[in-house]
């Protein structure tokens, strides 16, 4: 439980209600009244701004409660979160500053004229003379966003802003938000390539499943920058991360483990794909009906795909059927599916990273006693697997060496680069995965990814100082 | 003639050249070297950085020079334009940084699913907890860029990031520039719309005419932010604001004067509908084969539209014939298109307006014996009509009372705004328009198109200290 505060403007009709009242109603619904200011004050009425503190959950009883006190009228509740959103969260900047005439001419006409032609003649230099060797979009059409579902491309913009503000932060990168109103398949694809002249990469995002394999695929096809759904990848790679430190705490390599993936979206899909690529040989990847299994005949192109790779198994099944003899579970689904009946036939040594959200697959207290080792999405336990390990580093990589795209082998290097944040002697149970706010993380996947951009004939640009210890 | 200069990165062969010959190369081409830096140096060879001050359309010839030098190899020129433009203009920037998971939580998941559902129940929550309310695109698909004409989305980069960088300096309006590689209008529009949400206004820039016409007006009437397209309508206000002070200075009245436009593309036909809107009854405006007439027949709907305008003249002719006469000339044409004994044919006290670039139509030193008033596009010449004096504080206006659109009393609201802040005792014949450094102009253009908009019903909030005022 996470205690939030909250900011109640009140008026208070003082010949029909106490102060003293109002506090009382306060304690009963379990708040704390931490600061009071009064913002108006007359004979008979009065305005204050109360703060108080409260669990997360419980707000809505104390409104209730200060709602129906005779003489109190609730004007506005503001709690920090919303705050903190006011007026968005990003700002563009100028880099130079105008100061007279002739700083116009050089920024703006007539002497931007010159820049514009060098550009037409050689569009290459569209990358040293304009903003798109440093600037990715950040694009959704708001149709898969967090736990919310298809909620549009205006709600969807705080997270689409929370992404660009960490790119920045964590990565120096500039992204802007773009929040589409299409969710066509092919409109998104022609938005999304018109658009794309300004950009140095696309980072697709919260793009519901299957329509965003065929959308990533199209863009990757046709426009000549990285792009990249992170829904897929990100989480792809930063569960490989883990993956890799949990297998070598177990000692279990993961040529030998049988792997369960459950939920075979945006996210699974791209899991399982990596883990083959990484040379997994025993992937059972399950989806509501039970496994897709080797030869399989199904609609989604996708899963089509995994059921013509020989390292998928071929016995049908549901999830608790199949989840028996496992050495891991990854859980990309929903929460509460399973329970520590069904850990218990997994394998000795069981990893499992559940990781739907807000509530795991599996309740962390039931799994526990049961595996080996335990991941979640969620901040407030141990081994938390979270994107924001690999999309600032991603994209920093790619940008700096100009890659075309992000294929497979930058990914798997990516993920190899978060897991070897966390050294041998600091690896255990309780920590196979690099907070996101450990510093070297960001550095470390740059230099992975660059390094296979460049071994893949990915890059067009050797960075210097690669360059140099390249020579 | 503007100075500018250059820097030189020079490889030198010592057997085979001595500084002082580059020296003495660089002072005939008429250049001045101010400073000197050895980058490398060896026994036989050096790189020097020299920095030369030059005319600017002399620097050919100094380079030329210098490349036939025997044992001179000229490794890279750089100038203060291109230093400027290194990397692009602006930046993203976060408005809160992210110290911990506290602060991540907020600002990201799992804090930020709460503002992304209130926004789903309430879409005009976008405004206060997204990046709207303070953000608009700068938008072209780089068909007129300049005077360079069609020159494409990534050649028209920096002109859209210079325009961006003076929206934040001038009027802090977060501007992102978004170049569409498109140039079907249909495509344009499905593809502006697609991307409006996260923006709180458009500004149209750099498309061509007449397809430019088509794509504003359907935007206006498909989007409810505002959209402006400011090669048309950003220019007719400057015009409008100088043309309102030269009035005064002469003694004229706008319903008396006879105005000619020269030039009916998207800025000319911007202008013809602002002096019409104004009260202007004595037009005649003009394009290559001649004057457009009042019931003539035009496959150009914007001049099918003029021709139906009683104020509009009917008398067919060219240019130089219908100039003689006029009060007023309005150039938004062609550079040299006039001499002076046309203008000489003008009435008496006469106001020209010579706007082409980089060449006027008519030569300044010619024309201004015979002419009362003499604006033009140059920063060199008093008079200079910029519409970077318009569109900061256009957006900044119609941002603040989030007006569905800017209309025609807006703009001319912005004309009169712009023209009011030369005051009275400062008016005369070189000084009818202020500076774009003048602080008052933002301001007092913002605060008019505020008004405009809250009377002509095309407000959606009004700002607070407007209210005041109001009540």
């Amino acid at each position: 439980m996470t205690i939030s505060s909250l900011i109640i403007r009140l008026e208070m009709d003082h010949r029909l209600v106490q102060f003293g009242e109002i506090a009382s109603q306060v304690s009963h619904a379990g708040g704390d009244m931490t600061s009071i200011d009064v913002i108006r004050s007359g004979k008979d009425m009065s305005v204050r701004d109360i703060t108080v503190h409260i669990n997360d959950s419980d707000e809505s009883p104390l409104l209730r409660r200060l709602e129906e006190l005779q003489g109190t009228k609730l004007i506005h509740v503001s709690d920090p979160v919303f705050l903190a959103h006011l007026g968005g969260k990003i700002a563009t900047s100028p880099k130079l500053m105008v100061k007279n005439r002739d700083d116009l001419s050089k920024v703006y006409t007539p002497g931007v004229a010159k820049v514009s032609k060098a550009i037409h003649e050689n569009p290459d230099k569209a990358y040293s003379l304009t903003i798109k060797r440093n600037t990715i979009a950040v694009i959704t059409d708001g149709t898969a966003v967090l736990g919310l579902g298809d909620i549009g491309p205006y709600a969807a913009a705080p997270v689409m802003e929370g992404k660009a503000m960490l790119f920045k932060q964590l990565a120096d990168v500039d992204a802007f938000p773009l929040c589409l109103d299409t969710q066509d398949t092919e409109e998104l694809i022609r938005t999304i390539k018109a658009v794309s002249p300004i950009f140095g990469g696309i980072n697709l995002e919260d793009i519901s499943s299957p329509r965003c394999f065929e959308i990533e695929r199209r863009l990757v096809e046709e426009l000549d920058i990285p792009v990249f759904h992170d829904d897929q990848h990100g989480t792809a790679i930063v569960v490989m991360a883990g993956l890799l430190n949990a297998l070598k705490v177990t000692g279990k390599q993961l040529a030998d483990v049988r792997i369960v993936v459950n939920g075979i979206g945006a996210a699974g899909v791209s899991i399982c794909k990596m883990l083959l690529a990484a040379g997994a040989s025993r992937l059972v990847p399950i989806d509501l009906d039970g496994a897709i299994v080797f030869g399989g005949s199904y609609d989604n192109s996708m899963w089509q795909w995994l059921a013509t790779q020989p390292q998928v198994e071929g016995a049908p099944g549901s999830l608790k059927e199949l989840l028996a003899g496992a050495d891991v579970f990854i859980g990309v689904s929903r929460g509460g599916l399973l329970n520590s009946e069904h850990i218990r036939t997994m394998a000795k040594d069981s990893i499992v990273f559940a990781m739907a959200n807000p509530m795991p697959e599996i309740d962390p207290e039931e799994a526990l006693p049961h595996v080996r080792i335990f991941a979640t999405g969620r901040s407030d336990l141990p081994n938390q697997i979270n994107n924001v390990l690999v999309f600032p580093g991603i994209f920093r990589g790619a940008l700096d060496c100009r890659a075309r795209h992000i294929n497979e082998a930058m990914k798997l290097a990516a993920a190899r680069a978060i897991a070897s944040v966390v050294s041998d002697g600091e690896l255990n149970e309780q920590y196979i995965i690099p907070s996101i706010f450990n510093e070297q993380v960001v550095a470390k996947v740059r230099l992975a990814v660059i390094e296979a951009a460049i071994s893949t004939g990915c890059a067009r640009r050797i960075p210097p100082e690669i360059g140099w210890k390249m020579a």
